[in-house]
């Protein structure tokens, strides 16, 4: 990898131009505190909460972002994505808000329940299987049929800067910070939050978060080049990914301070602490943020530190026994 | 019962006065709605997520406005209250507050969570036997040898006055309303409810909600007078009550509509859709409201209405075991 040329990567005024285009049409979630946390800590904490955001993730900002920009011929055209969660309901709902065509590639042992949201958004469902057929051999095949545009689940541009204005909002809400905890899986969330934090907050330290079973970002953040892994084992689902993008990875290898990996364990009790004491739900990969802060807690003292709550989209029985132990 | 004298209830004015005095000192919770509940009810439902309050309930609203009101002779032989839930945590934490010693009389077979909590909220937890000693006798010596004040979890005007400043901030935010669906226990949240909503949205109809198990407010309210039931069965930990008290049932015998009784499967079945829907934990008595506006379904089509959520304190394996269905 030489590394993406400067002038192809999305910048703090693309944040800004996607935050005008998302205008209310995303939620503009709220920015909650803690006083346990923060007497935790010693630090002062402010959560922007994404599970609060429409179909329960940050990923709708992305995708109605990149949407709203498509040509009259590529509106015609519809979308086309492969995604077993979230990004592909938040395609499917951008999609149906500006008239456009969504199919969505799945695999066939995809969850029921993902299978239904995406359905129930109006989105069209084309099934494969993953043991026997290719799955970009699929997506060339609809793409051919009908012309429709792919959007990846991260490493695009758009996606990126709609990513950002979830920090761009929390920052203007809190105010500057000195840190910064992301969730990373593909990077889209992580490089987002970085560009707007530069054109905000240009002091704080950025981190990213990931599971330790699938620390590729931590590996090519320190290698300086993308490390590929086989699909790491989880909770953290939105968080499996194997390898970051061309354009993510080049954001954060500049803007990153250090990226973490934390366990499933601490998952779980970062998802504990919310549902306890804070009395919101978060899904495993949201819990990421949060425990990389504690997994931080020398270095934040005192200091104003701003976490991404990714989503809460997990289904009830797993998160019941996550919660208990059982899982 | 030939009810209290009409000089004796507290009124609206008295609801304004306690939101001045709670001012800065509960949190303003935030005014929640969800598209899905309002597709599902052809309604428009503004949800109070009392469940964000300090301590975690509605509670904190009244006990700090009773103790706020003390005298100065009064504030220095400190507060007394018997209760093993949250009016407890919400005594010990607004004496903490103000400066107050706090004195809270418990069973002895009080979950150890709860105790710790009101502990650690800096009270002074008193243990009795609830089958070998008299609570009141307990209560009584506390009392001659501290001279502390007793806050009952209900049936004062302090406490009435202090919780229904949290439907004078829903109506404040979300503007009048056709109808409110309100918990009831003891019917302070219910009472207090009514008198804001007579000073602010007059035409609203208000409708307390009870478990089936303990349905002796909807006995009290069609018979004229307070019907006494024996402590029921249902997993509304908070609305256990036995029977109203004499200014609860005198407000709302002339301001409620109707008092409906729900199952403890419709109370788990709306704990699902605030986890699953709205990614929040509600705890089995804060579903009350919800669960009685979804048997009011055909009422409220084309209206605009309000639920308040009462709180979140649940034990999370207790949650979780409900979420999953095994509890």
């Amino acid at each position: 990898m030489k590394g993406t040329p400067v002038q192809d990567l999305p910048t703090y005024e693309d944040v800004a131009a996607a935050a005008r285009r998302i205008e209310g049409h995303a939620y503009k979630t709220p920015v909650l505190t803690s006083a346990t946390l923060d007497k935790e800590l010693g630090a002062r904490v402010f959560l922007k909460a994404e599970n609060f955001q429409r179909m329960g993730a940050f990923k709708f900002r992305g995708a109605y972002n990149a949407l709203s920009r498509f040509t009259d011929a590529q509106k015609k055209a519809g979308v086309l994505a492969f995604s077993s969660g979230n990004h592909a309901q938040a395609i499917a709902l951008s999609a149906k808000l500006l008239g456009i065509a969504a199919t969505i590639i799945m695999p066939e042992d995809a969850p029921a329940a993902k299978l239904e949201a995406t359905k129930g958004y109006g989105g069209r469902v084309v099934i494969y299987d993953r043991y026997s057929q290719d799955r970009d051999e699929v997506s060339r095949r609809v793409q051919e049929e009908t012309g429709a545009t792919l959007i990846p689940p991260f490493d695009h541009p758009d996606i990126i800067a709609g990513q950002g204005t979830a920090v761009k909002e929390l920052i203007e809400e809190a105010g500057e910070l000195d840190a910064l905890f992301v969730c990373l899986g593909g990077g889209g969330l992580l490089a987002g939050s970085a560009l707007a934090a530069r054109g905000l907050s240009p002091e704080a330290e950025i981190y990213g978060v990931e599971p330790e079973a699938g620390n590729d970002g931590q590996q090519s953040f320190r290698a300086g080049s993308i490390v590929r892994i086989a699909t790491p084992k989880t909770i953290a689902d939105g968080a499996q990914t194997t390898a970051l993008g061309a354009l993510t990875f080049e954001i954060i290898r500049r803007e990153a301070r250090d990226i973490l990996a934390v366990s499933d364990a601490e998952l779980v009790a970062a998802m504990r602490f919310f549902a306890e004491r804070m009395k919101i739900v978060v899904e495993p990969t949201g819990c990421l943020g949060l425990a990389g802060l504690r997994r931080s807690a020398e270095q934040v003292r005192g200091k104003r530190v701003g976490v991404i709550i990714s989503g809460g989209n997990v289904d009830l029985h797993r998160f019941a026994a996550l919660l208990a132990g059982s899982a």
